[in-house]
């Protein structure tokens, strides 16, 4: 059996080991997952993102749990979380976050964790993480938890990759988180004010809310704040239009140490499942996301194509003239570019 | 007179018009870059980055006001701040930041203050980073602070464009720190704590050391960590050869909002900029930023001539059949390359 009909059959080695090729770029890699991609779009992909210091790891290690041990009486589904770690390799980062979560999550065959390092992925971390992602849910997993650590760019083009955005705070973080908010606020479906035992909290939730009413201020008069239902026109006996259900990202308060509000975040992420999939958004994010992973790997593959048409030397004797200030950058590039299409390179 | 005769006579007006262009990625911006090219190679770049609450932008405001008013009796230097701002334009953070900025450094010709969005960069954030340190290495300035608010790949990546890098921590910023510090840590030339009169700055040091001795381990042992010296092997009355003098990232205490502190940390500065001129690593760091910058541009420009080749109509129609799990990403791509090539196209 391959790694293919072993991912298919469920199998966590052949899991494991086809997501190594897919994080490599292998040919192998690239083969599974051209045969793979027929079997994805069945997951709900949750992203999770917020600054340092948050708990976001703690918090989707609760919600997995939760979603594997369901409260209401509904079958236990399968959960996969994709954790991006900014550690390096040299410190063994992403082992130790590996371990400490196994803890939990350990001997659950319908739970499965991994850590992939930030650096040095080919076609740049998003392309990376998306190919992961579609390996999961070929895999059967329901739902993809996406975890990034900090707050850049290029972790909110990751969590972006998402249906659902979880934005987790925390009170009390410091004088730069103000700017950090009103950034990722715009990605937000839920936010989550979680470690909501420490003093503080209060202050952290109105700036939060503060910040909402700027994003949507007519939505928030009607007073459906932080309630997180939908932010619907009232209308006397009759359902809303559809392009009237707007989504007003709830404030949620957790403390995830302890487990505490699990249940009410878990229940804001099936709303917005629910959400999207009344007003067609769900469809569309996904048209988004496919759109802006092939865009990453045509990029990937055009400057792969390009790069062979030019040699070593070639290369550096531009950059050197660049460095002597012969050559303006674009002025190179153009360079460059020529050499690569000239028509008597062998 | 010109935007460019403007830059170069030093009109603050013309400077911030051009790199608004720049910003842009203009045709304007782009012949102004092409002219100016040559003035440049001259400025310091110094980045800072580190975890968000950590108080980077008073420590840089701290630096910028000791390099105008030097205490050892030296000329006064030329400082303008890059600072990379996560904000969204919505909600005004950029302008916010620089407002902030403005009370401290405001009305001195010597300092020049840019605050710039982290959205929508043409090329990437990196690329039009990078173009507008060219602007302002052109226009005379000897010191560019490149502020990064986070501790993301792409802020790394940032912070890279500079020939001397400053992580800045805090102490009790929380669990996932330690993941992060483990990261940057390859790329800090100057370690810092600030906010040092907070409980636990001997743990967050302890920490920051102990992280240094698992990278350093030789070096270390050596006993010169932390003084911010030269990490080099002994010799009996000999200067040591340029192959053993090896930086060891000196670990700083500061209080930004007080000053306590900044001299050392200029002085750590300055000490990183002669270590990297006696050992031509000024060098390859001008080449390595110049040879990264060269590549993001290449690739801004093979996506943007592909682009041409494949209309709206022909894009979408590809990305609906991958959403309809009829191609693959891989296909998809493969299937748009042949038609943006295809030489029967008009």
């Amino acid at each position: 059996m391959n790694l293919v009909e072993g991912v298919l059959a469920g199998e966590r080695l052949a899991l494991a080991r086809l997501i190594t090729q897919v994080e490599n770029g292998s040919p192998e890699g690239r083969d599974a997952l051209n045969r793979l991609f027929s079997y994805t779009g069945r997951a709900h992909l949750i992203g999770v993102t917020g600054s340092p210091g948050t708990g976001k790891s703690s918090l989707v290690n609760q919600l997995a749990r939760a979603y594997r041990h369901p409260m209401d009486g509904r079958q236990p589904v399968k959960v996969a979380v994709v954790a991006i770690d900014p550690s390096s390799p040299f410190t063994g980062g992403a082992l130790l976050g590996d371990r400490v979560r196994m803890r939990d999550l350990a001997g659950d065959p319908g739970v499965f964790v991994r850590s992939m390092a930030s650096r040095g992925a080919l076609g740049g971390l998003s392309r990376s993480t998306a190919a992961v992602v579609q390996v999961l849910d070929a895999a059967g997993f329901d739902k993809i938890f996406i975890e990034t650590v900090g707050a850049g760019q290029s972790e909110v083009d990751i969590a972006r990759l998402a249906h659902t955005t979880l934005v987790v705070e925390a009170p009390g973080l410091g004088d730069d988180i103000q700017a950090i908010k009103a950034g990722i606020l715009e990605i937000a479906d839920i936010l989550i004010v979680n470690k909501a035992d420490r003093p503080g909290v209060e202050n952290t939730e109105r700036a939060l809310r503060s910040m909402l009413e700027l994003a949507h201020p007519e939505q928030m008069q009607m007073g459906s704040c932080g309630r997180g239902g939908h932010g619907n026109k009232p209308r006397t006996g009759t359902l809303p239009a559809l392009e009237d259900q707007i989504w007003i990202p709830p404030v949620l308060r957790t403390v995830a140490m302890q487990g505490s509000g699990t249940q009410e975040v878990l229940a804001a992420i099936e709303r917005h499942a629910a959400h999207l999939r009344e007003t067609g958004e769900w469809q569309a994010r996904e048209r988004e996301r496919l759109e802006s992973d092939l865009n990453n790997l045509l990029q990937a593959i055009l400057v792969a194509r390009w790069r062979e048409g030019v040699s070593d030397a070639e290369l550096q004797d531009i950059v050197s003239r660049l460095q002597d200030r012969d050559l303006s950058p674009y002025q190179a590039a153009e360079q460059l570019l020529d050499l690569a299409e000239s028509p008597n390179k062998v």
